[in-house]
C-alpha cells in the first residue's frame, strides 16, 4: 500500500503501534501456552449509548479497513519493541510476519446502532485478532461519537447546510478524522484542507476578524476581500457594529454580495436584524450563515430564523457533550483448541462488578413494523429466524485478511441518512431520552 | 528535518494542510490588497477556564515548535489547492517558498494559566503569522484539555503513580498527544506503544478479560502469564470470581506476586477485601491496580483504599468534561502600513456581542505574596513595573524562524509539578469554583 493509499498529509508507516502494550504481552504468553492459534471472535458493541441519546451512528469503519489493512511491524518498530523489553525474541519474530489473516464483519458505515449492537466482528487466530484491539476501538469510538452528534445537528438543521469548521479545537489529526465523520452525519462540508485533501470533502472559508482588524477600515478590508474573492463572497460582519457593517457590506460588493457571516452575539435577533436590513438595501438573495458556539440545540432554537447556513465547530468536535461512543472490544467465543477444526466455545466477563457482556458469536437484524419502520434491534446467537433473513445488518469487510468492502464516502453519508429515516420519528426529537428502539436478544 | 525528528510512526510530510480553509483566502485577499506584509501580533489566550476549574496547563508547546518549522507547502499540496481553486496563483507562488521567519514568545510548556493569560505570542508579517492561527489552535487546546485533567488526577493520586491508557477511547494519533501530555501532568507511565516509541513515555500493561477467557481456566491463564512474564507480573482477578482469583493468583504467582488489577465493581470495597485477602496469604507486597471508569473524583476517593496505582482512560483523553481548552489566535496589533519600520497599532474586536479582547502586545508576570505563593497573574502592554521584572512569564521559543528552545519532556513534567506547587493551596481542591488567583490588568 502506498503512501497515496493511506493519505497525505499523514503517512503512516505502520499503524501497528496504535496498541496498547498489554496486547504484546498477552500474545507472548499465549505464544508460550500453545493458546495463541485457537480460533476467536472478538466483538465490537457499546452497552449503552451516551445518556439521553436515542441511537448511535458507525463511522470510522473505512478508516478500520485501512488501519488493518496496514498493520505492520517493520524493523523500526521491532527495534523499538526489543529495545524497551516489551516481548521476547520468539514475539518479535512472530510479529514480524504479521499480516492479518482473518475475517471481518460489520455494520456497513452509516449505519445507525444501539445497546448491544454487535457493530463489528472480528474472527482468526487469537493472536492476529487481539493485536487489532487498541487501533480499531480508538478509530470506531471517536468517529462514532463524532458522526452521532453530526447527526443530530444535521436532522435540526433540516435542509439548511452545515458548515464543519472544527479543527482548531481538536488534535489536529482527529480534526481530519472529524470531519470524514461530520460528513458522513449529514455535513455538507469543511473548513479543513487536510479533510479536503484526504477524503475529497469540499472545503470552504472567507476571512476571519483578523483581516478586519489587519485594515485602517472594515471598508478596505471588505473591498480588499471583494475586489479579490468576488461579490459571491461571504463578509464577516460583526467586528465592530453589524449594522453598520451590513451597510459598508452592500455598498462594497453591491446587492449581489453572496452573504455575511455573523459570528457573536444573540443570533436569533441579530439574524432577523440583518435580514431586514439586507432586503430593505436589495441585498435579497444575500445570504445569512451564522457561526458562534452552536450545537444542535442551539440549531434548532434558530430554525424560525432566517439563517441561511451553519458553521459548527466545538460541540461538532467533541461530540455535543459525549466525545467518545464507549465501544469494547470483546472475546466472545473461541475454540476450545488449536485444531483449527475445534469447535467455538461462547465466553462472557462473569464477575458481579458489572460489565458483563454476553457469549457467542452474534448475528443482528432489524425487524420493522407494518409501516416499514423500525421497531426492534434483534440480536442472536444461534439460527437466524426466517423473517428476519432479509433484514440481516452485518457485511463482509474483509474475507481472509483481504478487504473486501471499500467504498466512496458519499455512499456512506447516503446510508446513515436513509438509515436514520428509516427509524421512528422520535429518533431526531432532541430532548433526552431512551434508545428510540429496544434491543431484543433472541 | 527527518522522519525521525518529526517522529514515527507517523511521518507529516507537511503540516501546512492542518489549515482552516479561510487562512489561505485572507492570505490571499491581503496580498492582493498589499497589506499582507504588514508586521503583526497574534496572541493565544483563553477568555476563560472551563467551568469551576481552578487553572490551565499549558501543553503542546513543543509539538507546535515542530508544527511551525515543518509548515510547508510542497509539490503536493500546492497542487491540490490548485486543482481545488482554493487559492489564485500569485498566491500559490507566495505559499511556494513558505517559511516562517518571525519569532514566538509564549509560556513555558507545563507552566500554569489563567484567563487572559498571553500563552503564546507570534510576531511576523500579517501573511505569515495568520496561516499557522489553525495548527497552534488544534495542538494547544487538545494537548492542554489533557494536561489539565491530568494535573487534577496526579493531584488527587498523591504519591502513588498513574498509569494512562485511554488511546482506545479516543483517535489514534490524539491518543499519541494525550499520553504525552498526561505525562505533563504527572501520570507515570502509559499504555500506548506510539507514545512509548515516540515521546519515549514509559509503557506498561500486562493483560486483559480476553487473555483468561481464551483459556480454560482461570488458573490456565494465571499460569501461561506468570510463566512467561513472571511472578512479577500483574494478574487481572476480576473475569469470574474476585476472592477466588487471588487466591489462584498468589497459588500459582506465589506471595511476590507483582500486583492483582481490579477492572470493575465496588472499587473502594473490593480494594479492601483484596488487600486483607493478600495480606492473609501472605502476599503482603503484592500491589493492587486500579482501572476502572476512574477520573479525578474517583480517584481521590480511594484514597484512604489501599490501592498502590491507578489506570485512567476515558476520562483521561476527554479532558475530564472539557476536551478542548477553548483558546483563541487573536490579532492584537499590527503595523500602520507595510512598511518594517511603521508603528504597531493595537487592534481588538469591538462588536457587542461578546467574543471582545484587549488590543495590544502583552508581558505576563506572576505575582506572589509574601510567602512566596502566587497572588496574581498580572497582564500589561505598556511598562513592566520594576517588582515584576523578574516574574515575567513569557519566553523565547522561535527567533526569526529557529526553533530555540526546544526541550526535554522530564523539564516540562518537573515545571508543571513546580508551577501547581507555587499556587495557594486551594489550587489543588477538586470542587468547582473560580481561577484560583485573579488576573489583573495594568
Amino acid at each position: 500500500m502506498g503512501v497515496a493509499d493511506l493519505g497525505l498529509p499523514v503517512d503512516v508507516p505502520s499503524t501497528a503501534l496504535f496498541t496498547d502494550h498489554y496486547e504484546l504481552t498477552m500474545l507472548q504468553a499465549a505464544l508460550a501456552a500453545g493458546t495463541a492459534e485457537r480460533r476467536s471472535v472478538f466483538e465490537v458493541f457499546t452497552r449503552r449509548l451516551p445518556e439521553g441519546r436515542r441511537y448511535g451512528v458507525v463511522a470510522g469503519t473505512g478508516r478500520v479497513l485501512d488501519a488493518v489493512e496496514n498493520f505492520r511491524f517493520d524493523t523500526d518498530v521491532l527495534g523499538f519493541l526489543r529495545e524497551r523489553g516489551v516481548v521476547n525474541e520468539p514475539t518479535l519474530e512472530w510479529l514480524a510476519s504479521y499480516r492479518f489473516g482473518g475475517d471481518v464483519w460489520g455494520y456497513p458505515e452509516g449505519e445507525v446502532y444501539f445497546p448491544g449492537s454487535p457493530i463489528l466482528r472480528v474472527e482468526g487466530s487469537f493472536a492476529e485478532c487481539v493485536l487489532l484491539e487498541t487501533v480499531i476501538l480508538s478509530i470506531l469510538n471517536h468517529d462514532s461519537a463524532i458522526a452521532a452528534a453530526a447527526s443530530r445537528m444535521s436532522s435540526a438543521a433540516g435542509d439548511r447546510p452545515l458548515i464543519e469548521m472544527g479543527a482548531r479545537r481538536t488534535h489536529e489529526l482527529a480534526a481530519v478524522a472529524a470531519a470524514r465523520a461530520a460528513y458522513v452525519g449529514g455535513f455538507a462540508t469543511t473548513s479543513d484542507l487536510a479533510a479536503g485533501f484526504r477524503y475529497n470533502i469540499p472545503t470552504v472559508g472567507t476571512s476571519a476578524h483578523a483581516f478586519t482588524l489587519l485594515h485602517d477600515t472594515e471598508r478596505d478590508a471588505f473591498q480588499a476581500q471583494v475586489s479579490v474573492l468576488g461579490q459571491g463572497t461571504t463578509l464577516l460582519v460583526d467586528t465592530y457594529d453589524v449594522a453598520e457593517a451590513v451597510r459598508t457590506a452592500v455598498e462594497v460588493a453591491g446587492p449581489k454580495l453572496g452573504a455575511v457571516r455573523i459570528d457573536s452575539g444573540d443570533l436569533l435577533l441579530v439574524a432577523h436584524r440583518v435580514r431586514q436590513q439586507l432586503d430593505e438595501l436589495g441585498a435579497t438573495e444575500t445570504r445569512i450563515v451564522v457561526t458562534s458556539d452552536l450545537d444542535e440545540y442551539a440549531i434548532a432554537s434558530l430554525r424560525a430564523a432566517p439563517v441561511d447556513a451553519y458553521g459548527v465547530g466545538t460541540q461538532l468536535v467533541t461530540g455535543s457533550g459525549h466525545p467518545t461512543a464507549s465501544m469494547v472490544y470483546k472475546l466472545v467465543a473461541r475454540a476450545e483448541s488449536a485444531d483449527p477444526q475445534a469447535p467455538l466455545v461462547p465466553v462472557a466477563k462473569k464477575s458481579s462488578g458489572g460489565k458483563t457482556s454476553v457469549g457467542g458469536r452474534k448475528w443482528a437484524a432489524r425487524r420493522l413494523d407494518e409501516y416499514g419502520v423500525a421497531e426492534a434491534e434483534v440480536i442472536g446467537t444461534g439460527k437466524v429466524p426466517q423473517e428476519l433473513t432479509d433484514r440481516l445488518l452485518q457485511v463482509e469487510l474483509i474475507k481472509g485478511g483481504q478487504v473486501v468492502a471499500r467504498e466512496p464516502l458519499d455512499v456512506v453519508r447516503d446510508r446513515h441518512a436513509a438509515a436514520r429515516a428509516g427509524l421512528p420519528l422520535s429518533a431526531t426529537q432532541l430532548s433526552r431520552g431512551e434508545a428510540v428502539i429496544p434491543t431484543e436478544y433472541v
